[in-house]
């Protein structure tokens, strides 16, 4: 086996864990691997403030009477070295003398330094990029260089770019099978949908998980809501307020110092410029709330201005089989700044799926 | 083998004619089978005003030294039973004694009732309705029952819809592959480009077929040019007026009367009512000049007015890893008009492409 499949092999490991157990934290998989290239322990990341991938696979391997200063340690992702929750990974490694690490991707964090540690100790380290391995890790990565949540944005549109009437009605441009592709893997994957209180109250969704044959999840809601409208008694009806036991609605206004009486509904008070907010201090808010995914489902003028603030990495689009032949239909982006040609947003197809009669269209932002 | 699978062959056979070549006639093939199953004849529809494809099958099945009386004759299309340029093939048929034939498609000219005149002659007709040979007629079937061109319309758009930015600019959404697709199998299968003196003004396009390798193709073009601006001397220069040895320049407008001293320009005269062409009568004028398959590449002005008018049949759109965020961007289809959301355009998707970072999608227009 070469280095490239055992690196494999702690891939799929890594991708065994549960997204939101182990946020704020990467995937991780860790393979030990003896002298006659036998793999004697396996392990990975399952949930933040547990045991890290090499902890699991190393004592997963002294189980199995592995010998590991003749092993070698593969991993997904450069060792941590500094205490967090658990005691840093590399002193582990140094500890039992593991003599050759190769790892597939390196830590965006600038306080892991795990590379240089072993070396310094004489462990003799690979690093070998696998794509796949840094792809898996998105989030994490957009956590710890942009300090910022990742953003998804998801709109389906007509042929022509129109997400509702003139009217707001959106119903229904997408099919029902592409709706329900939204909840099982876009809304699934998220921390929290981002949208707006006008689209709460225009179009009086839920914005829960409900996935066919499953009990229906709660999914954490942000709400721009400058006049926090939301709090007025004619709107406490919406269907967003259903009972959550594990979730809360976000209402974010400028306004400061209120406290609402609705359980599970908070209030973040964040300063607005020439009636935007301050993403930066957004952004923060939410890190420390461990919302590390955020899935935007909101009309086009929130969709224009999160995309002018550069706050979208992936935008899924699905174009639906209708036409609305009217300008003031609600357009996917709603801006009236002048944009040339030359100045568009470039965009990278990242994939495409049939989904009935709609197109599912997967693009990364590039900034 | 199965009625299927000679219906199959007798498709594949009529699928080899050169479409502009058979022009305003169908596809059609056909097989000369045996008692016991042998294929004796086959031919095809090669060229309008030469012989249909029943006529090539029996004379090659004849110099087979086939028997007809005991054979089955397996025809794409509904054998003709009028005289046009070649006798109806229906005499043939029952002069020749053929006792079975199987008809893949029916004609949908009210003159042709070869199906009732065999049955009176005893022929036994068996009508096996194949939706790929219905679909092979697609621009005939349209011809004959719509009276009209086929209308196709093409778009190259930013993923929200805009085909050019504020200025007019589109240079370039669409990748130079798609742009590649577009000569090789959209403006080669049309018999003419239908678009607008605004658009030929502005973008300055040859509206030919250039093919890698291959020398450039001329290609009729209609222009709504009410104004007759290509007259006039500045615009001559045109990349437009190339040297044209077998296709022609249609000038649209309302005006009477004029004869352009240019080579290979006419002028067809139409009315006008609120600023829109009467479009039945431009229908008849380019069906008269054998004009049977139309690609429209405009602005999103003619777009919105020809799929108003009910003039689109299918709509391909080259949806590019770009947005132009800008509602003062050109639209794909440019209408002031109310559109609700109940009464948006439905289309059906036909399928879709990635051609690079572009994704083709074809769509059919429900009217």
């Amino acid at each position: 086996m070469t280095a490239e499949s055992y690196l494999h092999r702690a891939f799929l490991l890594a991708k065994q864990a549960d997204p939101k157990a182990i946020r704020p934290n990467p995937f991780v998989g860790a393979v030990v691997v003896s002298e006659n290239g036998e793999i004697l322990g396996e392990g990975f990341h399952q949930k933040a403030g547990e045991a890290h991938a090499e902890v699991m696979a190393i004592k997963n391997a002294i189980e199995q009477g592995a010998n590991l200063s003749a092993c070698s340690l593969y991993v997904t992702l450069e060792p941590c070295s500094h205490t967090g929750k658990t005691p840093p990974c590399t002193d582990l490694i140094i500890q039992h003398r593991i003599p050759k690490v190769v790892i597939g991707s390196l830590d965006p964090n600038p306080q892991v330094s795990g590379v240089s540690i072993l070396e310094k100790h004489g462990v003799k380290v690979e690093v070998l990029i696998i794509p796949e391995i840094v792809t898996l890790n998105d989030t994490f990565n957009i956590n710890q260089i942009l300090k910022r949540p990742k953003y998804v944005l998801k709109s389906a549109i007509t042929l022509n770019g129109k997400i509702a009437d003139r009217s707001g009605n959106s119903k229904w441009i997408s099919n029902e099978k592409s709706r329900e592709h939204v909840h099982q893997y876009l809304r699934t994957a998220a921390d929290a949908i981002l949208t707006t209180a006008k689209t709460v109250i225009q179009d009086n969704a839920t914005m829960n998980i409900r996935i066919k044959d499953q009990p229906e999840e709660e999914l954490n809601l942000i709400v721009f809501d400058s006049k926090l409208e939301l709090l007025q008694k004619e709107n406490q009806h919406l269907s967003i307020f259903y009972k959550r036991n594990k979730s809360a609605i976000y209402l974010v206004t400028d306004k400061a110092g209120i406290k609402p009486a609705l359980p599970n509904v908070e209030v973040i008070s964040i300063p607005m410029q020439d009636g935007l907010f301050n993403l930066e201090m957004l952004h923060k808010e939410l890190l420390a709330r461990n919302i590390c995914q955020v899935l935007i489902e909101a009309g086009g003028s929130m969709n224009a201005s999160m995309m002018q603030a550069k706050a979208v990495d992936e935008i899924y689009t699905f174009v639906c089989p209708r036409i609305l032949m009217d300008n003031a239909a609600i357009h996917q982006f709603n801006s009236n700044q002048h944009q040339t040609m030359d100045n568009a947003v470039k965009l990278e197809l990242q994939g495409s799926m049939t989904i009935g009669e709609d197109i599912l269209l997967r693009h990364k932002v590039i900034h």
